[in-house]
């Protein structure tokens, strides 16, 4: 059943080739003071970074950079940003770079005028903010995390060994959010099959929660069949711009709030994946993908009819003369086949996991219950195995 | 090819049975003067006006009411709304009613404080809004026409023959609106039907254009068979919670902005049914119906791999052994099948068309060129004649 829920994103986007134009407008709406936040410096190469600078040049910005945002942000980085954001008291932070930069971008956004420890009150205790926020706007470079148009903003403890999401409000939404789809055309490849496959992830673990059929399971499957159209055209040419804009659009879509509306999520295959990535540190979208096919093979039997209709509605399997349970997994088959297609990581050995790591994986692995099968830690051992 | 756009959709939205209850957080946001619209008393009937006028006294508000708006609103209403507004200086705008009702809110939004006559500046040339905008809040009680969500505000001058629709910017969106499905039961089962098939002409209106696969397609295949299902069950137990709440999400989504974007759309089947309706006053959602089947069978030659793709993602037509032309007329004739088990008008004798009036209609027919073949005076002329 649909349930009860409240719907609000007012992020404002801009899509297309030209889209970096209307920063221009956007920055007429904040002060002077601009925090620019990127990464590693591969906009600086690709020239994304000149180009943002020109405008912000033009509008006469004030701009304090902060470079630097790694894959997974750390609470350290963090502080670092929050620091620099005060002291300068900015107007606006512009992200530029992909969900990681985006992410650590809004983190800031609530951090900069927080009186306790943000780690604390953000993360361990996930309090509502009740502090002054920092606009944010966001310059898309890679897909796949939607945190272009979410609340979401992951940051990483390695002291702890925590990596903590805090969904914020859409108060801390980004203001504005800029998608070009030529900015992800030089990201390596492997890069970009683990984007495709976040994207895909993301919607699984909202599909495969709740027994109903309810209007976002059929939204969710047209992004599927969207998402596996483009993504087999995007490796074959990375540079087909029909295709890498329809799984930019996608990835929008697919966690940008709608289509959890009213129904359960699971979000397992995150939270065994993420266990993997804190111990090797592997890409997030591959530490998905190997673990994915236990995974789903596994709770198949406990929501056999969401199975069969996943083989029918997104990989047309045909029905006839075939039980309930060989047309699921024939659907799991084709998801596979699909996967090793795109050049996904499929088992977790391949990322550098060993068989003297997996108990603790299991250990770092936080049960959800939102999915058709609440798994214990020997349950998670055994998918982990599967998964080597 | 996916195009350039922007997208913004501010309005927050409070879906469920208990979403009554959010008005009293909104109302908090607003000041202390509000005018109430309605239309013909049925929230009367239904208990809704007491449940809404319990809020707003106990929000300590001063309530100004104009009721009586008409399917189509009128100029000679919008005058009365703008005269009220303005000389009560309200602080909000609540409509409590379907589509029509929410339209008419909003065109008084704009229109109260414009110092030229709305109906010119606003609709004959179409301008953009450049004075103050009173903010519209929503309580949904009819489905279809995703006013809720959107900027449209459709008002019709009788004196003139003209029906004109403004899609206003998104800062005359709703700034709230309250879905609960259970107040969408009390319609009658033939304005219930037509408005399940409003929502599927606003689906098919869009996804009707373009010869390209991009997301958008696939988001409204997922609409469109979630509208197919739900309504089945809908007509057969029209208090079945699950299937109103699914149609009532399926038409805010089909309407507000999304599936449009970086795509061309049509619209031809309403600029022909909206021209039925001048002439017959018959119910919106029912002059769609009646015109639809001869409209797609007459341009299906000059789209037929859309069509086809129609029939075997929507109707789940087997292609097996079959020509293109083949299937996509049994994707057709299944939507055909549909249409009469859900009961809705199928030609235009039924509402009331004669022979003398076609000209007169085709003549009123505003002739769009988004959709797959720009219709002549004549084609019209023809799509009536075998719509009789």
């Amino acid at each position: 059943m649909l349930g009860n829920f409240s719907y609000c994103n007012p992020t404002k986007l801009y899509f297309g080739e030209d889209s970096l134009e209307y920063l221009r407008d956007e920055l007429k709406n904040y002060g002077e003071r601009i925090l620019l936040v990127y990464g590693g410096g591969s906009i600086k190469k690709n020239g994304i970074y000149d180009d943002v600078m020109k405008i912000l040049n033009e509008s006469h910005k004030t701009v304090y950079e902060l470079s630097g945002v790694m894959p997974n942000p750390t609470v350290e980085k963090l502080y670092e940003g929050v620091s620099i954001a005060r002291e300068h008291q900015v107007d606006l932070i512009l992200a530029v770079g992909g969900g990681s930069v985006c992410d650590y971008a809004k983190a800031v956004s609530v951090s900069a005028y927080c009186n306790e420890d943000p780690w604390d009150k953000y993360y361990l205790k996930m309090e509502d903010v009740d502090n002054e926020i920092i606009p944010v706007g966001c310059v898309l470079t890679m897909v796949g995390t939607g945190s272009e148009m979410n609340g979401g903003a992951v940051i990483t403890n390695h002291e702890t060994k925590l990596k903590i999401g805090h969904v914020f409000g859409e108060n801390v939404f980004p203001k504005f959010s800029i998608l070009n789809p030529v900015y992800t055309y030089t990201l390596p490849t492997y890069q970009m099959v683990a984007g495709f496959y976040d994207i895909m992830s993301h919607i699984l673990e909202q599909y495969f929660s709740g027994s109903d059929d309810n209007t976002s399971d059929y939204i969710m499957e047209g992004l599927l069949k969207s998402l596996i159209h483009s993504s087999q055209i995007a490796v074959k040419n990375p540079q087909d711009y029909e295709a890498r804009s329809n799984i930019m659009w996608t990835a929008t879509w697919a966690l940008n709030t709608l289509v959890a509306k009213g129904k359960t999520t699971d979000w397992m295959v995150h939270m065994i994946g993420q266990a993997v990535g804190a111990y090797t540190d592997a890409t997030h979208g591959m530490t998905l993908s190997a673990v994915s096919m236990a995974y789903y093979r596994y709770i198949m039997p406990y929501a056999l009819d969401k199975f069969k209709r996943f083989a029918l509605n997104v990989w047309n399997v045909s029905p006839e003369g075939k039980s309930d349970e060989t047309i699921a997994l024939e659907g799991l088959k084709a998801m596979e086949d699909y996967m090793n297609h795109l050049g996904l990581v499929m088992n977790i050995h391949d990322l550098g996991v060993t068989d003297e790591m997996i108990e603790g994986i299991a250990d770092a692995t936080f049960s959800m219950n939102g999915g058709y099968k609440e798994l214990s830690h020997d349950e998670i051992v055994g998918i982990l195995k599967a998964s080597m």
